[in-house]
């Protein structure tokens, strides 16, 4: 499993190619895994670097974690970031941060990035979208500008900003959706997962495969399947939290995680709640991404150890504690609970930046001492700790 | 000059008390005078520390510098920081602070803080204003709720945020105001020093009086000559930039600077643009503050070693160079234009981090190496130098 240099492995262990000096864009290792669930602690080198898993990706949407220097993001404890290629399509465009030496260069993080495909953007926010065999036609959420989207625009956008893993293309249909559109929509992702995997040609980045499939087990795995046949670098979850019940996510993860290859990475894109990343580790799932932990914060709401608290609430006026007493962040050592709500009411953007600050801080501090557990195999009863100290979500 | 422990002088150097283990609240000490112009160095020492004159200092109206935490201010170079009275009143209310320990520990910045008397703002953003002896009664511009200011309220304010340096109550007549009024508003905010002064019992924190009289100099001296009557820690103009012509404001400056005491610090309130600073200075001004910079600098609008940039124009659009290749800050090392223009024109927190930082840089840089030319005695070279490099604004 470890890299050896010349060569490069498909999912099923086939040496695709063997070139002079040559090394993979990602070799994963796995660690430990636990022995009361299907937790696992690895290792992922990238062409930026190397990630410890499971791991946590802060969202930086538009070439920018919100409110978030890159050394901040470094000291809360981020090794990867996450960035939107349908956003930095459009804005500023991936030609322009091509000429400029790349996406890293460009925001100033010099560690590893994965870029999504923009197959969920161009379908929750692009316009007037028209699916077709060769890709999509939609409009700019900004500007209503006409574009279209193709496997291989998508591949030639992430190899212009330079990602160390892109995402292939693939279609995120509506929640629900009959049975049989989301066969032929599964069918369709997979003849664009081939067209990806041929499109890519960039020798330092991976390239991720993305299992779709609704809210059906059977589905999930024949996606599964398909994908492993073409052989990728690692595999995705996509089209969860889409508005289904919390218990049906958490079954779609479990569905799915024991048929992936074991020697690769294993991503649920776009989830979620702490609890939500819990139970994606505890499935066997190595990679998470979310906008919540900023979002929230932007709006007031903070990730503690004994669960959710809103600092707008006027019972943290005069509170001179820090968000969480547990927590040893930045924002936690040197301000109160009712300074950070004045910040907020006054609208004031150092609310957001130290809101964000913490809630990255929880996320990665709770990844941290998720693979901790795993390493001293047990992790499940850390899981069933975390659970029963929150007092606001139930599992 | 020197601070004698046990006693603290007027500004006529009378002996006004002698206490056990007394130290006055500041002391200022002449370092240097330029011999080809006004300006001076000093020494200013605070209960929360010394700083080096002339200082700029940023604008921390509720409890925050915009966009900046505490370690970055000091790490742009800010000494001393100005927070205003009006608004920490109307949210979350002094009481509130005095009660959470203070100012200082409630914002995180243990530096210096100079506060405002409220009194401008007042006259710039209070509505249904009434102005009588005894105070000015207002409607907040938040609620609308109704309130009474007077002397005695805005010391006893300044006194609970426990403000290092506190500014005494005045009346900001509206510019053009007529002669006569003028002369009465004078009179009333020499009663009102009086009753400042009375009402200022807090021992660490040193008390200001405000010059005004309009644009009319011999109202001006006027005003300085009562209120060195009644001995202040210090003197400041105010009523200044209320939308006079640029060499009437610097007439002002040269106007009172020669009768304020030579052995006390001089603060121009509320100015200004960097060329501002430096007549300031030219004309004998040791302290400064303005939102200018972090204002402009959430607005695009930099100020570089050539004159004013707005990061939105089109032909930053693909500049791989910084903002002032003359410029060392964090973010001329690590950012280009062309980044900083992508994220001002995509609305991102950080593009009013990352202004605000170079803003600020760039104003206490200008003062620190304004104070290396006046210890050197070449502060007039300085200044014409200064005013020679910038394309933009003309003096």
């Amino acid at each position: 499993m470890a890299a050896i240099a010349g060569e490069a492995r498909s999912s099923q262990g086939n040496v695709l190619f063997v070139r002079e000096g040559y090394l993979p864009a990602t070799s994963f290792q796995l660690i430990a895994k636990d022995p009361g669930s299907q937790a696992r602690l690895g290792s992922l080198t990238t062409t930026h670097g190397r990630i410890d898993t499971p791991i946590f990706m802060p969202v930086g949407t538009q070439a920018t974690v919100k409110a978030m220097t890159p050394e901040e993001l470094t000291e809360v404890g981020s090794q990867i970031i996450l960035a939107n290629t349908y956003h930095l399509y459009l804005r500023p465009g991936h030609d322009l941060i091509e000429r400029l030496g790349g996406l890293h260069r460009f925001m100033h993080w010099d560690g590893p990035i994965l870029t999504d495909s923009g197959g969920f953007q161009v379908f929750s926010l692009g316009e007037l979208r028209k699916i077709s065999e060769e890709g999509v036609k939609f409009r700019s959420h900004i500007d209503g500008s006409a574009h279209f989207l193709t496997p291989e625009l998508s591949i030639a956008i992430q190899g212009a900003l330079g990602a160390d893993i892109a995402m292939c293309f693939d279609e995120c249909p509506p929640y629900p959706s009959p049975y049989d559109y989301l066969e032929k929509s599964l069918a369709l992702t997979t003849r664009w997962a081939q067209r990806c995997k041929k499109a890519h040609t960039r020798k330092d980045q991976a390239l991720f495969g993305i299992v779709q499939g609704g809210m059906h087990p059977e589905l999930r795995r024949e996606s599964a399947r398909q994908l492993m046949e073409i052989g990728f670098d690692g595999y995705a979850l996509g089209g969860l939290s889409v508005g289904e019940e919390r218990s049906v996510m958490h079954d779609m993860m479990h569905a799915c995680s024991d048929i992936l290859p074991e020697d690769q990475p294993r991503y649920i894109m776009g989830i979620g709640a702490p609890e939500d990343l819990i139970e994606g580790i505890n499935a066997g799932f190595d990679m998470f991404d979310c906008v919540m932990p900023t979002r929230n914060a932007r709006n007031g709401a903070l990730f503690t150890s004994f669960g959710r608290i809103n600092i707008k609430a006027a019972i943290y006026a005069e509170d001179t504690g820090p968000i969480d007493p547990a927590c040893g962040c930045y924002v936690c050592r040197n301000y109160s609970r009712a300074y950070l709500r004045h910040l907020y009411r006054s609208n004031e953007i150092l609310a957001s930046r130290l809101n964000s600050w913490h809630n990255l801080h929880y996320y990665l501090d709770l990844m941290a001492r998720a693979r901790a557990a795993i390493a001293e195999g047990r992790f499940a009863a850390f899981r069933k700790e975390f659970l029963a100290a929150r007092n606001d979500v139930k599992s």
